[in-house]
């Protein structure tokens, strides 16, 4: 039976240790092809670049596998995989392991999970994971099992079209894990500070601080899940619309 | 009666004529504080800075209303513009009005809708505007009473929690645009292309490209509407949870 292909990239760069285990972790899953950004790009959202050219170098950072460094965002590395890499769709795209969690509305900031849910867009399974855990040191062993068990499910199953899988893992030793468990997104945002500094020629400058405020604890979410240990899978959807409300905004009377 | 305090952002940049003009609409409508970022930063979707830091500078682009640029993304820009400007939710959030279109799928991409998202995110009423035209100096006087009508309804009504609205304008004249017409997001995506190019060093470099596909024809969709020139209002949220596959997924088996 021919091997699955399976896209590797993330958001904290090639060369980020949470990569280099979910590489080592897939290779033992099928044929691995890693086209990830040569710099960290945390945050970026599913920005896209269109107003500069993109490079992409062949490299080798480990292992006789294909690897490919690229310049630009995330996302831009999903399609230039696809387009200039591949030359088809691979049978799974993973993105991660980032090194922090991606959980609730952080889903929305993170590069991590753009890229799963460019990989969506365009027809491929895909799956964005992470370790609560942002330290570069972290500890991405206990993870193994449970993202190899995920990917080997999503291998054999498939996903509907248009969805792909959010998992976040908690940062605990592997046996206190207690399983995984298919969740939704919680309703939780960021309360945003920012430290107001001088620079050295006295210039005022800020920088982004905050934290996370979280409004509900219901069991089915996946805030819950982490905090009770267990690996939370949320599936996701791009499509926006707040079907709910279109009936009451109809009823808005526009004087046009 | 006190007048509405109006954060207006976009993210083509403070200079651009779509900013330019929805200043000027809003003006009409209450208290405008621009807060918008210094250069464009179009495709930058939900992106955050939170590896460097933000300047904000307070300009005159012209009147005597209150006017930052700054340095960071779109999102940003509202985080800033809520914590260090104002130092309150403002009464509306409007963002745009874009030099092009952010219906559909695009909506993800987008840097004027981000800001939106961002605004809903903080409970603020909060709306995206965008002109189905690209060019520099496209023709936004068609828009005025229809953003003036929906803003004014916004401020009136006032949103859900959690929910912004995306407005697209058809780029036809003011006589022949037929009216709102509340909408969904259309299933959609962008079919990538890249221009492979040589550098004067003859190194390879790529420029994203490609054309956009739409997958539907539904009368209750954005690119209908626009395409029947309607403007198309469609109600948007952040919850990325695919809640319907959910009961599907519980029935993968985890050997875990």
């Amino acid at each position: 039976m021919r091997k699955p292909v399976i896209l590797v990239t993330n958001d904290d760069g090639i060369m980020a240790p949470g990569i280099r285990h979910l590489v080592h972790f897939m290779l033992e899953l099928g044929d691995v092809v890693v086209v990830a950004p040569d710099k960290p790009q945390s945050a970026m959202g599913h920005a896209v670049t269109i107003e500069s050219p993109l490079r992409l170098e062949k490299i080798s950072v480990d292992g006789d596998h294909k690897e490919f460094s690229c310049s630009g965002t995330p996302v831009d590395c999903v399609k230039l995989a696809v387009n200039k890499v591949l030359h088809r769709k691979p049978d799974l795209l993973v993105s991660g392991i980032n090194h922090g969690s991606n959980s609730s509305i952080n889903v929305i900031y993170s590069g991590t999970m753009s890229a799963a849910i460019e990989g969506a867009m365009e027809g491929i399974p895909s799956i964005g994971f992470s370790l609560l855990d942002y330290k570069f040191d972290a500890d991405f062993m206990p993870s193994k099992k449970f993202l190899q068990e995920i990917a080997r499910n999503v291998l054999k199953n498939g996903l509907p079209a248009g969805i792909c899988l959010n998992v976040n893992i908690p940062a605990v030793p592997e046996k206190d894990i207690k399983g995984i468990r298919v969740c939704r997104q919680a309703n939780a945002n960021w309360n945003e500070e920012f430290d107001h500094r001088k620079d050295p020629r006295g210039r005022d400058y800020f920088w982004l601080t905050g934290h996370f405020q979280l409004f509900e604890n219901s069991n089915e979410t996946d805030e819950w899940a982490l905090a009770n240990k267990y690996v939370s899978l949320v599936p996701i959807q791009f499509d926006f619309t707040a079907h709910q409300i279109i009936p009451e905004i109809k009823t808005w009377k526009f004087d046009v």
